[in-house]
């Protein structure tokens, strides 16, 4: 750990060759004339890629089974049967929502990555449980991860009573944002639901992140009526709709209409990418001057066994999915698991400026691009201005 | 390297623990009571999991930079862009295909890949400089790894006068397969393009492995055009389509009367799962009886600088794109670059059974599908009988 230091010789995505000089954990300065001060240490980079430290912007720490022994895997096709599944098998399993959101913490810092959004399940039936376990990992890795917790009712809100209730008290005792789920599809009752979402979101005046699975013209009407509340609560620059799968599926016109509105209303959106679903175009999202911006989603859970703590993996399969093959097309899958990620969830004093906070990995690769095909193993880790990880292991 | 060894305390995908001995590269005996003979070397297999050598079914190692300075992909959208890219680019750039294929290959074999098909580029520019180049390698690696080469007319055929001839010479140099692209949208006469293809396959007693990218309607019509020859000619189980786009797109009552007639004449499919594009449906496929397996296509080229030469990473990546979750799923994307892969390309000898070549891969994994998600370094393979890699390192 060091409160300030000297890095040099490390190279931009552009190509240009600067130091770095880091202070109380933040950028003092970067740039190729920035020169070592008497007494700091010095740092050689060896020439390595400098990349901000990344960031995860939707996954369910409090889920995982990462390090575990393997879970096998044998839950039905729908999203109700993994919801239950689930449920049932946190309950009677002595899965420790604790120990495992702190393991998979902590392989995320070891891979580069500095600031998680993640979603943590509140229900009836395990209550603030979760919760308390992700809020004790936040404490626990406070000097390294910056992390906002978002109170998600993964079994529906409306559909079981109290949960509105459990809601409220996790944002009380610290969840920094209000999730939401399938208003219609899972709550069964869009306008209800949403009311409930954006009253209990405007109480605490807390920011709203809303999974939504629903696709096609069911997906689209209820987005239409989130955006209605967003434009009459004020709430522009306040709101992410996580998957948005409807916007992958509807046709260009009625699609750039939503669009255009989502833009106006500065509401974010994310995608993990998922290579069998339909996906919100993102390059036409971009070019409407929306933020859209990518996570992991579940890594290794009862959902789904697939997915690592590696923003680089996720970039690698946001490219492949939207087939970016061009280098500056593979820059913009970077971006996703960077800066606009860092946009899209408030993550403040973020990126490789003087000012922001010193999150820094060094990575042996030619360029962006190639380090988000390739994935080598991070080289040095520096987060909130402490050395964390050299030559891939935690220091 | 040992003739002949006896592995024990390793574990069958079915949980079975079982011993292995192993005689003039030969699966000897496999099984719960396979007993050490007397002064053979042992070898203790750490309780590990055992799979089969992986197979590669659908590559182009002559056009990989594997290993090589980053290539700039700068290169336009569309098919023809990337030919004329790459056509050009290696004209150029001193790219050798002989110490690429043979880069590459190395790195397969760490992985545990034991079985490759390879396309070939033969073009009127080149001729068969590749082949030869892919030749050599083949040759250098024949101990371990059994390589079918593909002549490929990558630049066309009809379109290119002088490319039939070249691929009869290709065929006649050592070529296995009958490589050919697009007889439609790139060759610009379907009919004329697949009776050439035909005819030279026939004359040489050679199977077909295509290139169909021809997307719904065009594709589906080259396909039915390619069945009838098929039939009429008796070449069932020797024709390969690899990509098949087409499948994907079509509506399902036309999209059943092709897979019938595919699963009627035994021809396999082949499929890199692209998470960007339509892909024939698998488990239709399988359920129909049809043999569908896995490759990578090409490996950072000019082409994608995507994919790695690991096949538990492919099968991940099929498993994703076909949204495989359950553990007896998941063994489907491993069957596709294992045992499948093995059928579709004839590949001999291949499996865990007595009499089968001696090609075993141990990796510490839990079952089937954590390989397949966590790959894991390989801890040991054998290859022909030949311990080739210890702990993640060529020995």
């Amino acid at each position: 750990m060091a409160a300030s230091f000297h890095l040099s010789n490390v190279r931009l995505a552009d190509g240009q060759r600067v130091s770095v000089s880091v202070a109380g954990g933040r950028i003092e300065a970067i740039g190729p004339q920035v020169a070592p001060q008497p007494g700091v240490p010095a740092e050689d980079g060896g020439a390595a890629l400098l990349l901000p430290g990344f960031v995860e912007g939707h996954t369910h720490l409090d889920k995982s089974n990462w390090g575990r022994p393997w879970y096998r895997n044998e839950v039905g096709p729908l999203l109700t049967d993994r919801i239950g599944n689930e449920r049932e098998w946190r309950k009677t399993s002595g899965h420790d929502s604790a120990a495992q959101s702190l393991a998979l913490s902590r392989a995320f810092v070891q891979a580069g990555t500095t600031r998680i959004r993640t979603h943590v399940d509140v229900d009836t039936e395990a209550g603030l449980r979760y919760l308390e376990g992700v809020l004790g990992t936040r404490q626990t890795m406070r000097d390294v991860l910056d992390m906002q917790i978002v109170a998600f009712p993964q079994s529906g809100m409306l559909k079981r009573p109290g949960t509105v209730e459990l809601l409220d008290r996790a944002l009380a005792a610290g969840a920094d944002v209000l999730g939401a789920l399938d208003p219609a599809l899972i709550d069964g009752d869009p306008v209800a639901s949403l009311n409930a979402t954006f009253e209990l979101a405007q109480r605490h005046r807390k920011p709203i992140d809303i999974h939504l699975h629903e696709p096609g013209e069911i997906g689209a009407f209820t987005l239409r009526l989130l955006l209605d509340r967003v434009q009459a609560l004020g709430m522009q620059g306040e709101v992410v709709v996580s998957h948005a799968f409807c916007l992958g599926d509807l046709a260009d016109r009625e699609r750039d209409v939503l669009l255009e509105r989502i833009a106006q209303l500065r509401v974010a959106l994310l995608t993990s990418a998922p290579p069998s679903r339909a996906v919100p175009p993102l390059k036409i999202c971009r070019d409407k001057g929306i933020t859209i911006f990518g996570g992991n989603d579940g890594i290794r859970d009862t959902w789904s066994p697939y997915g690592v703590p590696d923003m680089l993996e996720r970039a690698m399969l946001i490219g492949m999915r939207y087939d970016l093959r061009r280098d500056d097309d593979i820059a913009i899958a970077f971006d996703c698991v960077s800066e606009a990620a860092a946009r899209g969830c408030h993550f403040a004093d973020y990126g490789l400026h003087a000012g922001a906070r010193a999150d820094l990995v060094l990575v042996d690769a030619q360029t962006v691009a190639h380090a988000v095909v390739a994935r080598p193993k991070r080289k040095l880790v520096v987060a909130n201005g402490r050395f964390v990880v050299r030559d891939g292991e935690l220091i």
